[in-house]
């Protein structure tokens, strides 16, 4: 399985403009029933199953979020890329995501790469 | 298994040196005896064992590298980041990579996200 990097971009973006405009569960509803979601990498915490990560994206429901792709790869059915969020304009975060993709490109796995170092507060 | 941010940078910046002025065994000697590596991801092919991913590297003996890191991102074990590989003084490619290391720093697996549209003719 494998899609064109235009198509895995767009899957990306519109995730992007999901969690700056959308609803925890309009997010959820981009991941498979079985997905998993692991942010940040490493703080020991992995959200398995669309229920558990409708509760994960409950959290930034109250905040302000603006996202901007800034750094893009593709790769067969899997896509890494930079982004910016801005968090009720007061905090900008850097992440580098990766995500993968089933056929109809739901998103199977989430895994957001950052740290304290990442966050600068504007 | 975590490492401090600082700690894997150290690892990724090592990989990258050794990249550019090592042998491919050199290379190879970076990760474990069962790593894995797949570079482009998806690309068909996943080079498993220390012996296939010299083999890999083989390729590039005969080339003039130079690397340099870009962006880095840490998380746990596991590390993410944008470089720059010149190729010959011709060509410049722009991949995200992720690594996972063991409780040693040797790479237990990379994932390389690149394709043509992030390579650059100099």
């Amino acid at each position: 399985m494998s899609f064109e990097p235009e198509a895995l971009q767009a899957f990306v973006q519109r995730y992007l403009d999901t969690v700056a405009g959308g609803s925890a569960d309009d997010i959820a509803a981009l991941y498979t029933e079985d997905a998993t979601l692991e942010d940040p990498v490493g703080g020991g915490e992995v959200h398995i199953g669309r229920q558990a990560i409708a509760g994960f994206y409950k959290g930034a429901a109250s905040v302000e979020l603006e996202t901007e792709l800034l750094t893009f790869r593709a790769g067969g059915h899997e896509a890494a890329f930079m982004f910016a969020l801005t968090v009720s304009g007061a905090m900008r975060i850097e992440p580098i995501e990766v995500m993968t993709f089933d056929a109809d490109g739901q998103i199977t796995s989430m895994k957001a790469y950052w740290g304290e170092q990442n966050v600068t507060q504007l």
